[in-house]
């Protein structure tokens, strides 16, 4: 067996048209156009692709991208004040903020200041609480990604044997709760998992984000199993995944690539959400 | 083997003895007795006797109970805007709405309606998303009495398999992030699972709550498991819980009854969260 090799970049293109698309009926209708803020703290270098493609992205589709940079040392409560200016300006439609940020500044400090309705990355609390509850509004970007991904495939969710390998506040458990509102069974292993292979081997849905290369081998796929690698390494010999591709490739029905697979889908979803907030700021004023 | 039974009541007694020294104690500081109200539509047979339940627990640790009752007819927005008068006085301290509601009332938007500070269920999406991110705060009562039994028997969490047999916003869900966030290894089981056995069999620790009388036999449990029972089924013979108890406890390690396991420490917990509703409100003021 050959698995299907998911194209990250064909889909997201695909996607990225009809946002495109959207945005210029609604830049027509509104008089306005769809602007972000980025809140960076410090200089860390891997944000700097990242920031870089997505800043690419919103340009392809018609969203403008600022960027508010702050030095590493500044104090947390500046950059607060900060986030709350840009939550009562009514020209930024969205705020995101680039994580990680330096040690002095508390994550989930900043996720609960940004304006809910302004909170493209789906992190603030009231956010959080939605998508868990199954009243899914705007959705963490990586989860999204992986929802759209089994969705565009037509990979049945329901009653799916479904094991998320990372149980982060980020990704694995917000996706745990997208799949378990679809009705999968889903388990959620992670670094203190005893038996992997036992969870893994048996996974109808299998999705990684452990950032371990090779931690996925043939071994721990079930075979004709969907695979989804949302695990991003940087190694001497370029950009890997968690999953050993060159064989899981012969066992698995379907595979997403890294890179190329569902990195650009979590662009994608950025912009979906952009595009949610900015509606919601045309509604309210 | 013969599994330790809990004694769901006897480890109530305790905890409320504390909670009434510490209601005690507050009360003496602040002048005020603490005073919640729930919010009652129509008149479902099931919940007069959980209701009473509560208020006698009330009553011994002090805490003032009142009732806001209405007919099943009601329409919606004459119950939300009572609940929204709730939320502005200062002499109620705590919310609660008891649930099943009628048809016409939408149990997501009454749970958004009341304000988060005195939301004694935890089931705002604020509170939710708390749980659900690790910065727990007020914890849905069910899932936070797991909790409690599993700590206070000191069943270790980290690494353990954990099976959940339930995947609503109530229960299993937040249960499945409380046990996340301690680095247990969670599965989350339902009515679309395909081979229930084969995750609890596996099971270090398990919890159901199915509401399906004997769904898990003694084929279904782990040999020296703790298995935690959450259903409540009222049956000819009496209330009875999912787990088969007469077989069970002999392959069990560990083993909740019902009735008398995890009924009582429900409430308990109930009256934590009303004590944490009541000192954020005297902060408040």
């Amino acid at each position: 067996m050959t698995a299907t090799i998911f194209n990250g970049r064909a889909v997201a293109t695909l996607l990225q048209h009809a946002i495109a698309d959207e945005i210029t009926t609604l830049q027509h209708n509104n008089h306005t156009t769809p602007a972000i803020t980025t809140v960076i703290v410090g200089d860390d270098p891997a944000s700097h692709l990242y920031l870089k493609l997505r800043d690419t992205a919103c340009q392809q589709v018609g969203i403008h991208s600022h960027h508010r940079s702050f030095p590493a040392t500044t104090p947390e409560k500046d950059i607060l004040n900060e986030i709350k200016q840009l939550n009562d300006d009514p020209t930024v439609h969205g705020i995101l903020i680039q994580y990680p940020l330096p040690p002095h500044c508390r994550p989930q400090t900043f996720m609960r200041t940004v304006n809910p309705d302004k909170d493209v990355e789906g992190f603030h609390p009231i956010n959080l609480g939605r998508t868990f509850s199954g009243d899914e509004f705007l959705v963490p970007c990586t989860p999204l990604a992986v929802l759209t991904i089994l969705t565009s495939e037509k990979i049945p969710l329901k009653g799916a044997d479904t094991v998320i390998v990372n149980h982060s506040t980020v990704v694995g458990k917000p996706l745990a709760a997208l799949l378990l509102n679809r009705d999968a069974t889903v388990s959620v292993c992670h670094i203190f998992t005893k038996d992997l292979k036992r969870y893994t081997s048996n996974a109808d849905i299998l999705i990684t984000g452990s950032g371990v290369p090779n931690l996925i081998t043939a071994d721990h796929v079930k075979p004709g199993a969907s695979v989804i690698d949302v695990g991003i390494v940087q190694t001497p010999k370029g950009i890997t995944g968690d999953v050993a591709f060159d064989t899981v490739q012969h066992k698995a029905g379907f595979l997403t690539p890294v890179p190329g697979g569902v990195g650009p889908l979590t662009i994608t979803m950025a912009l979906t959400n952009m595009v949610k907030t900015y509606k919601l700021s045309m509604e309210q004023h």
